[in-house]
C-alpha cells in the first residue's frame, strides 16, 4: 500500500486532529503516503484532496476541532455517490481510506466498504455511543469540560441555595450525563434509555428539603428532557428556587485531555496497521483497557448500552 | 470603632470571598471583630450571624461563590425591614457595616446609610455596572469564562465551517458582551444599550459569505436580543447554518481570576480604613487604576456608560 | 459490621478527597459509622479521630489534596506501633480500615490485615505505580497537569526555535513520563526502567537539526536523569539552544479530572462491599475496565511494569 | 503611508499575536500593506519578510507564544547592524515599523528611531517592567498562571501542614512575585527590589508556628534569592518541613487572558494611529486605564517602581 486517504466526518470531537496527526505520521515513519480530505464524505465526491506531508500537521496534538474540516452529509446514503467517492480516491492513486468519526459517520465507511474499498473507522465522537469500544475519542474531554462548567454552576447554587438544571449532551444515549453527573455530584441524573418519573423526582427534592438539603443538582441528556421543559414540570408542583443551564455547544471543543490525544494517537496507528495489513473493515476502538477493533458491520449494527450500575451509586453518594 | 459586619448580596460573583477574607484579615491585624452576616441583607433581619476569626476564612481566596451566602431580598425596600436590621446590628454591637455586591445591593447600603449607620459598599458584581468604578469584582473572571467559552465553540465553527450567536449576560448592560467579543474576535456584538439593526447585520454576514468568510460569530448581551430570537431573525432572512449557545450562569462560577482577587483585598482594606475612619457612604472601587471611592448616593443614581469606542474597533478587525 | 475507619497517606493526589466521600456516603447509605483518621498512619497512633458525617463530606469531589491530611510515617513499620493502632481503633469501636495511598501506603496496609485488622486498600498515587491496577487515583489529573504546563512550554519553544527538557515526577516509575510525553508530543522520553545512552539523544537530535526540525522536546522522569544533568551531558556535546523546566510540585495538586473522581467513587464502594462482606486485605484498582481488586500481599510484593510498546510510537509519531 | 512593518522581539508573551493580528487588520482596514518580519530584529538583517494578509492572522487571538517568532539579538547594538536593518526594510518599501517587546527591545526600537526610521513600541513583556505603562502584554497571563499554579501547590502544602517556597520569574523586577504573592494568599513575598533579612524571615515562620500555624507559602522572584538557596537559609536555621517549586517556563506560555488580548488588540490600533500619524517614536501603554504612551526615549531611560504599598497589604491579610 503505498497511498492512504483520512477524513473527519459527523460533530467534531477534541482528538479528531491528534488522530489525523497519527495517520499522517506513522504513514510517513513507514513510507506511505497519506492524503487529507477535506470536509468529510462531502470532500470525497469534490475531490477536496490535499497530501500531508508530517510538518503539516505539527502542534495539532493540543488543538480542538479539526483540521480536515468536517460536515453531516446526508446525501451520502446513496450509491451513486459513494460509487463516485471511491472513484474519485481511485483515480488519485488511494489503496484505503481512514474515517474518524461517529456512529452516523461509520455507516458511511461501512457502505464504501461493502462496494469494495479498503475502509477503517476510527471511534471518535463525544457521545461515546459506538459499540464495541468503551471509549471514544472527545468523550473524556467533552466530559471534563462539563464537569468543569457544572462546578462553577455549583458556586452559585451553593452561594444562593438554589437548586439547578443542567442539560448536557446526549440525543439518544446518557453517556456524558451519567459520566458527568457522577463526577459532577449531581443529585439526580437523567438519561434517554431510561424513562422518567417526574413524582419520583418531586419526591426526591421534598425529602431533601425535609433534611434541609439546600440545593439540588438535576444533569439531564438532551435526549432525557429538555431542562426548561423539566424546570416547568417541578415548578408546577412545587415551590422550588430553580434555575437552568444548557452547556450547549462548550461541550464540543477545547484542547483533548490526555486519555484522548493518546487513544487518538494509538487508535490511528492500529488503524494503519490493519488497513496496510489488509485487514479493512473495522473500527478502533480500546476494549478492557487494550486497543481493539470490531467489524464496521458489528459497529453499525450493534447498540452499546450504558451502565446502568452508575445510576445506583449516583442515587447512595447523594444526600 | 469595635466590631463591624459584613455582608454579600445580589448575584455572587467571583472574588467575593477574596473581599471577605480581606475584612477579616484586616479587621484582626487592626484589632477589631468581624461579624459574617449570612444571606446577605436577610441575614440582617434574622440576625444570621456569626463572628469570623481569621482562620475562619483560610483558603478562600481562590474559592468561587461567596460563604456568606447571598440573597436578593425583595423586602428589603421597607423602610421597618430596615430599621430592624440597624437595630439588630446595634444590639450585638456593631458599629459599621461593610456591603459586598452589585448595584441593587447598594441600593441597600444607601438606605442604612441614610437611616444613620455607617455603611460602606464594595463594588462587586460580574456585570461591571456600578458607577464610579472602572472595574467590579467578579468582571474579569466572568468574562475570562466566557472568552475560553467561545475559544471552545470556535473550534466547532471552524471544523464545521458553521456561524454561531453566543448569549452572554448582561440585562441591561454590555460590559460583559462587549469585552468578551472583542476579547474572542467575535463579528459582531449587540449590546442592550444600542439598538441593532437585523438588516445591517444581515448585509454585514452577507458581505462576508461574498469573502469567502467561512463562519461569522455573534456575541450578543442577553439584554439586547436572546439567542434564539437573533438566530429566527436571522434564517428568515438568509440560509446560513447558524446554531446558538447561550453561556448562562457558568459566567459566575469559578476561581477568581489574580485581577479579581487583588482588587477584592485592596477594595476591602480600603473599605475598613473608610468604615474606620468615619468616613461612611461609599463605594470602593477602582478608577484610572487607583483604589477609590464614590459615594453611595452616587453609585446609585448614576449610570455607567460602555466604551463606545470598542464597537469601532470590534468592527475594523474584523475581516 | 457498625463502624469503620478511614485515612489517606502517603503524597496527597487529586480524587483522594473524592474517595473519601465516597466511603462516608456509601457507609452512611448502609447503615455504617465512618471515622475519619487525620494525617494517615500516624493519626492512628495519635488517635486523631473524627466521625464524618455525610454532609461534612459535601464540596469534596471538586477539591484536590485531602481534608484528612496525610503523612510519610516511617515509624509505622515498628510492629509495636502497628499494636497500637489496631488497640486505638478497637478502644474506638472500629471493625475495618481503608487506607487511601500508594504503593508504600499499602505495605502499612497489609502489616494491620497480618496482625489481624480487616484493612482495605484504594488505590491512590499520582505515580500509577501500584501492580494489579491499570490507573491509580490522581494519575489521570497529574497527566493532564503535566500535559498542559508543556503546551504552554511548547509556545516558547516554538517561538524561540529552542529546545526544551522537561523533568515530571517519577522516582522509580516512568508512568506519568510516557503518558505525559506521547500526549504532548515530546521527541524524547527518558524513564528510570529504561538506561539511556546519550550519544543515542545526541544522534537523534543532530539528525533532527538536518532535517530543519525547529526545536526538540525531552521529557524525563526525575528517577531516570535530572534536567539539569541532562541539559549539560547535550551541551557539552553540541551548541543546542536549550532550556529546562522542572514541573514539580504542579503535578500533585488541583481539581480531579472526570475520570478521577469516578474511580474514587468507584474503588471507595467497592472497598466498603468487600470489607463490609467480610473480604479485607485487597487493593482496590481497575483492570481491564472493571473495577476489581487483588491481594494486599500481591499488590506489595509485585512490580508493576510500563507499557514499552508506547516507546516504539512515540519514535514513530515523531518527526 | 502605505506598507508598514511588525516585529516581535525578546522573551514572548501571551498577546503577542493578539497584537501582531491587530496590527494586520487595523492595517487592512485603513488601506495599508503589513510585513511581518520574522525572528525578532535578526530577521530585519536576514530580510524574513513576508506580506500578512488578513486571514494570515485569523484565529490567533487565542494563541500564545508569537507566530512571527521571536530572538534576542545582542549583535543589534551595533550600528551597522541597524543601518543594514533600515536599508532592508526602505529597499522593501517599508515606511515605519512595529515592534511588539518589551525593556530591551525597545532600546533596539529607540536605536532605529534615532537613525531616522520610524519606529513605535507597543509594550509586551511578562515582567511589566516598562517605564510608562501600569501593565504590559502577557503579565495579567503570566500572573494567573503563576496563581493558579500555587493554588495547585497550596493542595500539597495544606494536605501535609509542609511549607513551601515558590520561585517565580524577574530576574530584576518583583512585579510577578508581588502580584501572585498577594493573589495567592502568600505569607512572605521576596523582590529584586528590597534586601531580605533572613532572620526576620524566620521570626516570622517561628511565630506562625507559634500559632499553631499550618503552613508558610513564601513567593520569591528568582532575581531576589533562588528557592534553593533560601531553603538551604531557612533549614540551616529551623527545623522545619519545607519545599521548593521553581515554577520556571510555564509562566511565559498559554492562551492570553481577556485582558492581554484586549490590551494587545488596543495598543497595536494606537500604534497604528500613532505611526500612520507621523508621531513615532513612542512605546504605546496603558496608564490610569486608558491607553496611552511615553517617548521611546522616556521609556528606555527611566525605570518603572513596583507598588511598595501591596507589601504592607501581604503582611496585613496573612495570619
Amino acid at each position: 500500500m503505498k497511498r492512504v486517504a483520512v477524513l473527519t466526518s459527523g460533530g467534531d470531537a477534541p482528538g479528531m486532529n491528534a488522530a489525523v496527526r497519527s495517520v499522517v505520521r506513522i504513514g510517513n515513519a513507514r513510507g506511505i503516503e497519506v492524503i487529507g480530505v477535506y470536509y468529510g464524505f462531502k470532500g470525497l465526491r469534490d475531490k477536496n484532496f490535499r497530501l500531508l506531508l508530517p510538518r503539516d500537521v505539527s502542534g495539532l496534538l493540543e488543538k480542538g476541532g479539526t483540521m480536515l474540516m468536517t460536515s453531516r452529509d446526508e446525501d451520502f446514503k446513496e450509491d451513486s455517490y459513494q460509487y463516485m467517492a471511491i472513484d474519485n480516491l481511485k483515480k488519485e492513486g488511494v489503496e484505503g481510506l481512514i474515517v474518524i468519526g461517529g456512529n452516523g459517520s461509520q455507516t458511511g465507511s461501512l457502505s464504501l466498504h461493502c462496494k469494495g474499498f479498503p475502509t477503517m473507522g476510527v471511534a471518535s465522537t463525544i457521545d461515546n455511543d459506538i459499540w464495541g469500544t468503551d471509549y471514544t475519542i472527545g468523550f473524556d474531554t467533552a466530559v471534563n469540560t462539563a464537569v468543569q462548567a457544572i462546578d462553577k454552576i455549583r458556586d452559585t447554587a451553593t452561594s444562593h441555595a438554589r437548586s439547578f438544571i443542567i442539560e448536557v449532551m446526549g440525543r439518544d444515549k446518557g453517556f456524558i450525563a451519567l459520566d458527568a453527573g457522577l463526577a459532577s455530584g449531581a443529585d439526580i441524573v437523567l438519561v434517554p434509555e431510561v424513562k422518567f418519573d417526574i413524582e419520583k423526582i418531586i419526591e426526591n427534592i421534598k425529602s431533601g428539603v425535609a433534611k434541609k438539603k439546600m440545593h439540588h443538582m438535576i444533569v439531564c441528556a438532551e435526549g432525557a428532557v429538555h431542562a426548561q421543559n423539566l424546570e416547568q414540570m417541578i415548578k408546577s408542583r412545587i415551590d422550588l428556587e430553580i434555575r437552568i443551564s444548557v452547556l450547549g455547544y462548550i461541550q464540543r471543543g477545547g484542547s483533548p485531555s490526555r486519555f484522548d490525544r493518546i487513544i487518538a494517537t494509538l487508535f490511528a496507528e492500529e488503524a494503519m496497521n490493519e488497513l496496510i495489513g489488509g485487514r479493512a473493515g473495522k473500527v478502533i476502538g480500546i476494549k478492557d483497557n487494550k486497543i481493539t477493533h470490531v467489524t464496521l458491520n458489528d459497529a453499525v449494527h450493534n447498540e452499546k448500552q450504558i451502565n446502568y450500575d452508575l445510576y445506583r451509586i449516583i442515587e447512595e453518594v447523594s444526600v
